[in-house]
């Protein structure tokens, strides 16, 4: 069989790839794992994704899919070879339904700029991921990835109406409809949603959109330790305030941003609260009483933005925590390992605490923040990259983080995905369920090609 | 094999019966479809329900799960003898834990009562079915009910966050966690919400909770005809303003409703929209006035309730619906058939439209009702029972409706259930999906014990 030449068949010769320079550029993603695959498919339509899957479930050969390569957990790299099956050129917005409150769309086009097209008409798909300039959407919904806004709206699994998906056979299904609400039959769209690639690939998504609110303003709370902003945190909740984000950066954080622009005015505590509230305008400014009054008691300091330029201001110090942890030291360089674990949310501040703890043992500075609102919590480590040891007490701080979440009834990946690289944690995390995950995949996959080596399947 | 003689040694003599009285009872649930079981278990724990499952398993005996018997497409019903495994009794609330927004349940907790109970606490679990005084929370999660506050706050499915699940063999899984998002794996959780309990028995949830809101409101709007009323719907959404309910009534509908109690003030039109806005009290009034603002072009009179009193009267009017269709005539049956289908909302005028006309056709006086804000649309269908020709036409029209709902893009049952009573429209509906579903069943169900002869599987 000539791979090759039947993938230049079905998309033609400047679509299929055996190139080992383009080869290279797609044996990883934004994680640390490596896998080259054997060529690179990038089909146009979903008749051509069809054939590639059909060919290659006759001949047993591994396909995976990929959007941006954005990725933190190596769920869109060839692990053991085959076709990489890029799909980011499939990038068109097919229809914007405003008096349905959908869109549908193909899976490579970008996040931001489906936002960009909607802000336009004064809606917005929710879900907002730390990489929307780049991530594509199928990428994002095979992720179930999220971000700030999820305490409020939810992750993408809750905005997918309907997905069309070639199924590892070539066939191609609709999991969904156009209609807002259905109990006829299994929810294939939430099975599919958050699967990685392991269960079909996604060529078309009609997702759900919400008017865009009319007014936002950000409150900033400082606290003496953790654990009194987890309190805050929950009773804000009680109190009936559902902020559209409720980020915490840790004392750590705020010091590695003020380092990093002088300017950023966050002050120093032993931990930080921003909270985001959207809605009408009187709503907002109801929300911002609400939380001021409930913080007080526990703050040691609150500060309501007083217009749109402050807000952008303290929320543009949140977005730069990335960058800026990657300047803590010009020698090293942060690595995406246990960088994703979400707790039951009053755990939050005993997670916290293990960090700091995690973060003596083994030598290594680790910088906390997060969406506490659903317990999501991002850690930052920076090593040297040449240092073997470094990377060895890295690996283990992080295997110590995945077991303490999972010990605290949490997950090791509240949103980006567990790919390869969190796959040994999914039978301590998951149990048995995880037999009746691949009693699935065997059901929907039964050769094994899709995306295999992930998932822990 | 003694049937009986094993479930007595399992759930012990009294919780376990052949009684042809007993098995009349469970012969039928609140749908016309009927089948007789060879026994009732009433398991106390899950254990008990594991062992069932087990000797169930191994002998190829039906088990048919049911709750309260609420259900409106024969889902309860043991349609191939066997076992009927009555959960009513395992009806514990076993956590409140407001600190995570969660609770933990066993699935025969009453709806409302969970709701009284977290009442006091000042939170609520959001899906609010017309059946919530009697159904329980598992028949709810199986069939993934909802109600009339979808529009804001979601179906069952979103509120669901870890499931116990008895799988056909016995088997014991947790389908998720207590942590409020997670990307590690395959959604199993709501896989099972919806799969009317032929993957699994429900024997325990986790459910999310949210902060009771701190006012309500309601806004009356008459308009002359459905496509106008489906326009100021449409244009509310797009204002900006998710009402916590949005419902419609046709012109019949309020015409029973007037003849039913004359004390009922809602104005004779062509189409009638309930608004229910909820919030901070400043919001509720800003919103009102929002949507004031935005269906007066459309509407030939609108009306805020002025008070707690008003909005009572006008909310328990849309509550008195199921029962005043009774009243119609007293020699007829209100029979639900047709009764819940959903379509996208900007096809409610035509779906309306086209419900008139079967009427006519079929010379059957159809009133139309339900959840317009997600295009989910009740039919009430009254004939005298013991009139063959009645039910023929009753058929016959519930057979184009539901067909016309899939032809617009919609669905036969958007909150009530396939059952088997719309097991026959599953192919039409989700086309080679339902394959897709198939091979799920049988991987899951592989000797097909549990809950034969529905969703068209």
């Amino acid at each position: 069989m000539d791979l090759i030449k039947k993938l230049h068949e079905i998309v033609g010769i400047d679509r299929a790839t055996t190139s080992p320079m383009q080869l290279y550029c797609y044996s990883s993603d934004s994680s640390q794992i490596r896998g080259t695959p054997e060529c690179v498919v990038r089909p146009q339509n979903t008749g051509q994704v069809s054939q590639v899957l059909r060919f290659a479930n006759e001949h047993d050969i591994p396909v995976t899919a990929r959007g941006a390569g954005t990725g933190l957990a190596g769920g869109a790299v060839a692990l053991e070879g085959g076709i990489v099956l890029d799909l980011s050129g499939m990038d068109r917005i097919l229809d914007i339904d405003i008096n349905n409150l959908q869109v549908a769309v193909e899976p490579g086009v970008i996040h931001s700029r489906l936002n960009e097209v909607l802000g336009t008409e004064g809606f917005f798909f929710p879900p907002d991921p730390g990489s929307s300039e780049m991530c594509t959407l199928g990428g994002l919904i095979a992720n179930n990835g999220s971000g700030m806004r999820s305490v409020k709206y939810g992750t993408t699994r809750s905005y997918v109406l309907d997905l069309e998906i070639v199924m590892a056979d070539g066939s191609v299904i609709n999991t969904g409809s156009k209609t807002l609400k259905s109990s006829a039959g299994y929810d294939l769209t939430r099975l599919m949603v958050g699967s990685e690639g392991t269960l079909g690939i996604i060529t078309k998504a009609v997702l759900k959109i919400l008017p865009l609110p009319k007014a936002r303003t950000v409150v900033l709370a400082s606290f003496d330790n953790p654990v009194l902003a987890g309190e805050a945190v929950v009773k804000t909740l009680s109190a009936g305030v559902i902020p559209s984000a409720c980020e915490i950066l840790d004392r750590a954080t705020v010091e590695v941003l003020n380092a990093y622009d002088p300017n950023i005015a966050i002050p120093d505590a032993g931990a930080t609260i921003l909270f985001e509230l959207d809605g009408t305008v009187s709503s907002v400014k109801e929300q911002a009483k609400i939380v001021e009054a409930v913080c007080m008691p526990f703050a040691s300091g609150i500060r309501i933005a007083a217009g749109g330029e402050e807000m952008k201001e303290i929320w543009s110090a949140r977005r730069l925590v990335g960058a800026a942890i990657s300047r803590i030291d010009p020698n090293k360089t942060r690595v995406y390992v246990g960088e994703d674990i979400g707790v039951p949310i009053k755990e939050v501040p005993r997670m916290l605490k293990f960090i700091q703890s995690i973060s003596g043992e083994f030598g290594l500075p680790i910088i906390t923040y997060g969406h506490i609102g659903d317990g999501n919590l991002h850690t930052g480590m920076c090593i040297d990259m040449l240092d073997n040891e470094q990377w060895k007490q890295l690996d283990l701080a992080a295997d110590k983080i995945h077991r303490t979440a999972i010990m605290l009834g949490g997950t090791v990946s509240a949103e980006h995905g567990i790919g390869s690289a969190r796959s040994k944690y999914m039978r301590l995390e998951r149990g048995n369920a995880l037999d009746v995950m691949i009693l699935i995949k065997r059901a929907l996959d039964p050769r094994g090609i899709l995306n295999p080596g992930k998932l822990g399947l």
